[in-house]
């Protein structure tokens, strides 16, 4: 069996990364592409309370099992099915629970900080940035959490000048230099879309 | 017959825009797909001194017959032959000889100003932008211009900061935002490449 091919998708909060993966997800509903999110792997903190938790910095690369996810890959990639961690985002904290995730033909990995990590970055075929202006993300985010999520306006905005922002500045941004291809504008940019998609069909006919 | 696909790639000088292309037209040796160069409509000065045309800005929309490079795009969308322009870089003029185009079911146009123009912009399937960082641009345009062109180091400094970046700041870099796909570093990034032949063979099998 050929190795899989494994793209990565990466871009700041409220850049359309989310919404890429989904149209991609649903043109390819059989078996051959499978789907691991960087937030799967946020770090367990279970010797840690609640409290503590909420505080805790989620935009930093410190924050993620990276090594973990590398491992699943490698196994993917020679074939061998994963089991692979859920994070509860209410309780701050990994989830009892894991989902089989088996090998496909194409791997699709996505996470605002895919392309910082060295060893990650490197097992990308493919890599995609998702490139949307900040104001237009910041917006798209206080609608998510605010409308969705349930939180106050202020307590989004204090979390992003704090945490979001300047990690985004010093960590994702910097790694759009590792990118292959830019989408600007993310999910609803169906020509890139329409590109990324029949690149991933050319793949599973090498195949 | 079917409206051919016209694919827009533009991005700064030196940022491999060209290598792209040329890459691209590698590939599809037959006639299925024709490519056209902004360049080649520099307006006509055929009124005007050799020592005043090598005053003019040519990094300026206005420098461009865009009005013909539209009509000639029309005119091969309905499958309509043209008869191109030539310009003559030594000369700073248009030359006497034109080329013959003859429609092709993929139609790639570059240049640095093509998604600048409102109209021109509106006829492209697929907006590329080659986007790579200012020194290396200015880099390559030097080995170009020194080394091949002949001229002086002085004189690529001073159309450098005189008209070429300035102008690129005014025209080229903001007309980034229409592009639908941004390519960093043009020509030797071989995942981007094969993603757009990719595009252009599912796109010619697609008729």
């Amino acid at each position: 069996m050929k190795e899989p091919i494994i793209i990565g998708i990466a871009g700041g909060t409220g850049s359309g990364k989310s919404t890429l993966v989904q149209e991609i997800a649903a043109e390819f509903k059989d078996d051959s592409v499978c789907m691991l999110s960087h937030d799967y792997y946020y770090k367990a903190h279970d010797d840690m309370p609640f409290e503590q938790r909420c505080k805790l910095n989620y935009d930093h690369p410190n924050a993620y099992d990276t090594d973990m996810l590398i491992e699943h890959l490698q196994l993917l990639k020679q074939g061998i099915t994963v089991h692979r961690p859920v994070y509860d985002f209410a309780d701050h904290n990994r989830a009892k629970e894991v989902v089989e995730v088996q090998p496909a033909k194409v791997i699709i990995v996505e996470g605002i900080l895919i392309f910082a990590d060295e060893t990650l970055r490197s097992l990308f075929d493919i890599k995609l940035f998702v490139d949307t202006d900040a104001d237009v993300r910041i917006l798209r985010r206080i609608l998510r959490d605010v409308e969705e999520r349930g939180r106050t306006l202020e307590s989004v905005v204090t979390q992003y000048l704090t945490t979001v922002k300047p990690m985004h500045e010093q960590f994702v941004e910097p790694s759009k230099k590792y990118a292959d291809i830019i989408i600007p504008e993310g999910g609803r940019n169906y020509v890139a879309l329409s590109m990324v998609s029949h690149r991933i069909r050319s793949l599973l006919r090498e195949e």
